[in-house]
């Protein structure tokens, strides 16, 4: 696709001298997601793996639990006005019987009919949609394992974010073999792009495996690794109260700020050995 | 209000120790955004300064101009089951005159009737939406200003940042002066509610201003600075491709790698001496 880096000419200053100089910028462009071609929603992302961006969407959202539930992903061509494809409209044509979500999906996901919105809230929206319980996954977390994580997806990683500008999502087995790791403008995006693999993979839920995320842990990546069945979540940075409420709700285990050998442990610490 | 940050037990691994203790993690909460009683988008965001980040996310979308668009903002009551008031749902009343956006915004923003969504159709409707120029603001920045905007920005968020989990945006004049500095879990929050109190102080556009951010410079955070009328962005980190094509579009000043003695020019060069 060749959209993943944009090179652009900068001007650079260091220590009071002025160069130019051709960088590389991470790709980013809009992506509208459609089901059944009726549009539900639009990303701003990185380009490439975007049949699995709008599928790991649809898993998050509780639209799609198995690969079964989709019949058909292909990009919506031909309707510009000279006919070619922008390659960022994709529509997902669900299998039948598969309920079509009623409205935005966005929108839909946290609001109540009452004014009452609150964290509460939130976090029983996810208990409701969820297809199972990561509560229920007896995967034991070696320590020694979880602290090697951060150098491993950096180290997958490096070999294609020359930018600066990408968020890394790496999914791992409890032995801390890499199974898929994926960059992105957008942290969701990442995440959603390697959900919608093991999705299309046949692999969800995924069970007995630690999702490592290269910046901090909100609510909705959270509900990204519930709704996907991923027992672990583990992030370099911070995350935030609502992170931890659902965490601690849904019984996966919540770490962040690892980091060189140390950790916090937010929730599910029993499932560290 | 209390829940800008939220203190939670944690267990703590140190060099293979173990300890437990209460950690202040960032606040989490989902927010409701209406207009004229319609609900338009949730966002999850730290609560504090909601009313500003309502009006300034109203700003960013071309629905409000200036102070005088919006006619009373106010936290929706007294639906839930028991009659208390979450404080998550805001409602902008707009004055008399002011055209009510048609549809959900988020979506309403970068989709097109076509299947021919490109990065360029978001620049246009950045365009379309602009009610003043930022290439037109006469503003002269010097570097050694721009240099010093990470510390004055490190320095105002260390007052009330103890979770490592916040995004800051600042808002600061060519001098470096600081007009403004707001924290949030979600990057476009924090921007959102340095823009809506401008715009509630009758601010807009804020001519003469730089836009400072903790993080990286996505297109939607350049969006928010030209519909703001603040005619330079400078980050921390990268960049992405759209930003810097969006800034370059519209003669926005883009610097990233905010750093230390240097810094990356992406657009707007011609501004700094």
């Amino acid at each position: 696709m060749g959209r993943v880096t944009v090179r652009r000419r900068v001007m650079r200053l260091r220590d009071g001298a002025v160069d130019h100089a051709p960088d590389a910028l991470a790709g980013e462009e809009p992506m509208e997601i459609r089901v059944n071609g009726r549009p539900v929603t639009v990303t701003m992302r990185t380009p490439g793996n975007d049949f699995d961006l709008a599928v790991g969407f649809l898993v998050s959202e509780g639209v799609v639990h198995a690969r079964e539930d989709v019949a058909a992903v292909r990009y919506c061509a031909g309707a510009t006005a000279d006919g070619s494809n922008t390659y960022n409209v994709v529509d997902v044509a669900l299998a039948h019987g598969v309920p079509v979500p009623e409205t935005s999906l966005e929108r839909n996901f946290y609001t109540t009919s009452s004014c009452g919105l609150c964290g509460k809230a939130s976090l029983d929206a996810v208990r409701t949609r969820s297809a199972w319980s990561v509560a229920e996954d007896p995967m034991r977390l070696g320590t020694d394992v979880l602290l090697s994580l951060p150098d491993r997806l950096r180290e997958a990683q490096r070999v294609f974010d020359r930018t600066g500008g990408l968020h890394a999502a790496g999914l791992f087995t409890a032995a801390g073999d890499l199974l898929a790791v994926r960059e992105d403008v957008g942290r969701h995006n990442a995440v959603d792009k390697v959900i919608g693999g093991a999705a299309v993979n046949g692999q969800l839920p995924a069970r007995g495996t630690v999702l490592m995320v290269s910046g901090r842990a909100s609510f909705e990546l959270v509900q990204k690794a519930v709704m996907a069945g991923i027992p672990a979540l583990a992030a370099v940075s911070a995350p935030s109260s609502l992170a931890a409420d659902l965490a601690a709700d849904a019984g996966l285990t919540l770490v962040g700020f690892l980091r060189g050998s140390s950790m916090n442990v937010y929730a599910g610490a029993d499932r560290l050995r």
